[in-house]
C-alpha cells in the first residue's frame, strides 16, 4: 500500500469507529443529527460556499460541453440552485420524522422457558457509495447513513468534485457541533480511490455502485465486499390492446420525457395487436416532443415516418430521447421480450382489462412491476422511504429504491439461564418455539 | 463452453423454468409437495435404497479413514442410519407446516388516491448450494427450496456422492408424482462443474457456499452471483468474572464437545480476573473429555499442564477437541479480542452480571450474539426455522441460520389509474404516502 491507499484504509477505519457510536446513540439523538445538518444548510454562510462551489463546477462543465467533451443533460443534472436545496433540506427534515429502522424486533420466541430469542435490527457498519456527478445525492446519502446508524464513504462523479466537497464539510460540520465525529462522513476525490476502498473488506460492510453497467461490474468482480448494483434501467412500457389511448400517451410522454437520463425512464415501448389507437397517439405526442423513434417493421408500416430500429436497440438504455417500439403478438410475447431484454428495474403496463394487468404483475420478473403508472414513480422518494441511496437490480437484500431500512442488518440475540444444546433431542427437552 | 458445461447451463436454465411454477403455485400446493416428499422417504423400497447407497458411501469412507486419508468424524457425519432419517422425514413436515414465505406484504401504502403500492415477498429464482458430505443436508435443502418457490441446483461434499444421487432420486420422484417438473432439483456430480455454475448469473440468482473459507474465498473471487457465505465459525466462550462456575463448565463442554466439527463449536475460551473459579471447573471437565488446551501464559500460570499457545492458536477453527484459552483484562479486552479475532459467527458470555450481559449483547458485531446459552444453538432448527440453507456469516439478507425466509426477495407492485410523476411537485399534487 502507498501512502495515499494507506490513508484511505485509516479513514474507512476511523469511518467504522465514528459509524458505531452513531448505531449506539438513540434514534432520537440520531434524529437530532438530521435536524442539525438540515439548519447547518440554511445557514447562509455555508449556503454561499455550496453554491460558490457549485458555480464553479458548473461553469467548468458548461466549458468542457461547449467543447463536445460534456452531454448537456450532465451539465443541468449538475446545477445545484436555491430551489433543489429547498428540496434536499425537506428530504432531510423528512428522514428525521421517519420512524427508526434500528431495534426493530423481527423475530420474538421462547425457544424454551428461559430461552428467549430475538433478532434485532442493527447498522451494517460502513458503506461505500459511488454515485454520478449529482449532488443532491450527498445529503441523500449521508441523511439515511445517519438515519440508520452506518458510517459512510462517498465518492461522488468528479463533475460534481467541488460542491461535494463543500457540501461534505457542511454536514461533518454539524455532525461535529452536536458532538460526533466527522470521521464518520469521508469523501473520497479521486476514482482511483475506489480500487483502494474495494480491497477494504474488513472495514466496509458494503458497496453500493450507482453508474454504467460496465462500472457495476467491475465494481463486482474487483471486490469481495458484497455490491448493491444500481446498474442500468433499461424500462418497458408495454400497450396492451385494452390502453386506454390518452392514459398510454400521457404515461409514456412522462416516462420517456420528463428526465431521460434517469434510470426509470422507458427505453422500449412495446405494443400488440388491438392496441393500435394507443400506439398512434404515444408516437404523435412523442415525435411532438423531438423523441427519435426506433420502431420495428411492423410498427413502421404503420408509422413510416420512424426510424428502422436494429436489433441492438432493444435492451440498450439510451438515456436519451431516444425510444425503442416494437410490435409483441400478444402478452406472452411482451412478457418474453421483457425477460430477455430488461434488466430487472422498472416494467409499467398500460391496460384497462384487469386480467392482463394482474397476468403482467404476476409475471414479470423485476424490481418494480406497475400497472397504469409512469416508470418514473420508481423512486426512494415517491415510494415515501424519504431518499434513496440507489435503486437496486440486485435480488438480494434490498431490491428497488432503497432507503433507510436498506442499510441495516440484524443480530440474532438469545438470552438463557444456562442451557446447552445436549439437553435437547430425542427423549430428552423439547423446544418448545413459541413467538411472544 | 465443452458438451459438460453447456449440459449444466441447459439443467440450470430448466431449472429456472422449473422453478418458477413453484414460485406460482400455492402454498397449499407447495406444502403438498413437501409432505409428498415426507412420505417418499419413509416407503421402505426407497427408503432402503437410499441406505444401500450410504453403505456404500460410507465403507469407502472407512477404508478411506483406515487408510489415514479421511478424518473419523466425517465418517461419521456421513453415516444415514433409520434414525437419521427419520430426523430428515421430521424436517419436512415441519417445514410443510411452517407459514408460507411467499406473498408476504411488507409494503402495503397508498402513495396518492388511486395509487397503490405493495411490497411482495417472491422466490429469489433459481439458488445453488455448495455443501460438504452430509447427506441430511440434501432433504432440507430441497425442502427449503420448495417451501420458498425456488429451484435449486445442489453439489455436496463428494464422499457422499452416492447417497446423494439416491436422496436427490427419491425428491425428484415425489416432485414428479405430484405433477410438477424435477428438473427444479439438480445435483452436481464433479467439483468442477461448481466452477461452471459461477458463470451462470443470467440462471443462478443466489450461491450459498458452505465449506472453508478458502473455499468460500473462492466462490466469492470468482463470481459475480450473489453469495451466501457460510464460512468459518471462530466462537468464543467469555467466562465473565460474575460466571456461575457449574454454568460455565456445562456450557463450556456443550459447545466445544457436543460436536466439535461444526461451525457453531467454540473455538477458543477467553476468561478475566475474578473469573478463576469458572476457569477451574471448565478446565477440568473439558480435559476430563479430552479436551486438548492451548493457554495464553497466564493462564498456565494457574494450570501448568496446559499447552502453551502459540498466536496462530487464536482465531483459527480447530473443528476437532482443541481449544485455545486466553485471560483477558476485562470485559472490553475480551469484545476487542473478539472483533479482531470472531469471524462474526456466534459468541456467548456466561455471566451472573446483567450490567455485563447487556454490554455483551450491545456490542459483539456477530450474527449470533448469546448470554448464559451455549453456542450450539445458533442454528436453523434449533432457532425454530424448520430447517436451514447454511449458516451465514455475512451482513447482507440474511444473517446467521438461513431458513426458507432467507431464499425470497420482494418486488414493489403499484397499481395506478394513469398517473404520471409530472402530475406531482411543489404547486402540484403532493403525494399521500398513508400506509394502509
Amino acid at each position: 500500500m502507498d501512502d495515499r491507499q494507506q490513508a484511505i484504509a485509516a479513514a474507512a477505519r476511523g469511518a467504522r469507529r465514528a459509524g458505531w457510536v452513531l448505531g449506539q446513540i438513540s434514534g432520537p439523538e440520531r434524529r437530532q443529527i438530521l435536524l442539525a445538518m438540515a439548519d447547518a444548510l440554511e445557514r447562509a454562510d455555508l449556503r454561499a460556499a455550496v453554491l460558490r462551489a457549485n458555480a464553479a463546477d458548473v461553469a467548468d462543465a458548461q466549458a468542457a460541453r461547449d467543447r463536445g467533451e460534456l452531454a448537456a443533460a450532465l451539465v443541468d443534472r449538475l446545477v445545484l440552485d436555491d430551489r433543489k436545496l429547498v428540496g434536499v433540506v425537506d428530504g432531510l427534515r423528512q428522514l428525521a420524522g421517519q420512524a427508526d429502522p434500528l431495534g426493530k424486533v423481527s423475530v420474538d420466541r421462547d425457544l424454551d422457558d428461559g430461552l428467549h430469542l430475538r433478532r434485532v435490527a442493527c447498522p451494517l457498519g460502513v458503506i461505500a457509495v459511488v454515485f454520478e456527478a449529482r449532488p443532491d445525492a450527498v445529503p441523500q446519502i449521508a441523511g439515511l447513513a445517519v438515519r440508520s446508524g452506518n458510517a459512510v464513504v462517498l465518492k461522488g462523479g468528479r463533475e460534481a468534485a467541488r460542491t461535494n466537497a463543500a457540501l461534505v464539510d457542511v454536514l461533518r460540520r454539524a455532525l461535529a457541533d452536536q458532538g460526533f465525529d466527522p470521521g464518520a462522513l469521508v469523501l473520497l476525490e479521486d476514482r482511483a480511490d475506489v480500487d483502494t476502498v474495494l480491497t477494504l473488506d474488513r472495514d466496509i460492510d458494503l458497496v453500493v455502485a450507482r453508474g454504467s453497467a460496465a462500472f457495476v461490474r467491475h465494481v463486482q468482480q474487483a471486490s469481495r465486499i458484497p455490491v448493491l448494483a444500481h446498474a442500468e434501467g433499461i424500462c418497458h412500457l408495454v400497450l396492451h390492446a385494452s390502453a386506454e389511448p390518452e392514459m398510454a400517451a400521457r404515461i409514456a410522454v412522462d416516462a420517456k420525457c420528463g428526465y431521460p437520463s434517469a434510470c426509470n425512464a422507458i427505453e422500449t415501448l412495446l405494443w400488440m395487436p388491438g392496441a393500435e389507437a394507443a400506439l398512434d397517439r404515444c408516437v404523435a405526442e412523442l415525435a411532438s416532443r423531438g423523441v427519435e423513434m426506433r420502431a420495428c417493421e411492423a410498427t413502421r408500416a404503420r408509422h413510416p415516418g420512424l426510424v428502422a430500429a436494429t436489433a441492438a436497440d432493444f435492451g440498450h438504455e439510451f438515456g436519451a430521447l431516444v425510444l425503442a417500439v416494437r410490435r409483441v403478438d400478444d402478452l406472452t410475447a411482451a412478457l418474453a421480450h421483457i425477460e430477455q431484454h430488461g434488466s430487472g428495474h422498472t416494467e409499467s403496463i398500460v391496460a384497462e382489462d384487469e386480467g392482463a394487468a394482474a397476468e403482467f404483475l404476476a409475471h414479470v420478473d423485476a424490481a418494480c412491476v406497475f400497472h397504469n403508472a409512469s416508470t418514473r414513480f420508481a423512486d426512494g422518494y415517491r415510494f415515501g422511504l424519504g431518499a434513496e441511496v440507489g435503486i437496486s437490480t440486485s435480488k438480494l437484500h434490498a431490491r428497488g429504491p432503497v432507503g433507510a431500512e436498506g442499510l441495516v442488518t440484524y443480530r440474532w440475540l438469545l438470552r438463557g439461564s444456562g442451557q446447552i444444546a445436549g439437553d435437547y433431542g430425542p427423549g430428552k427437552r423439547r423446544f418448545r418455539h413459541r413467538d411472544r
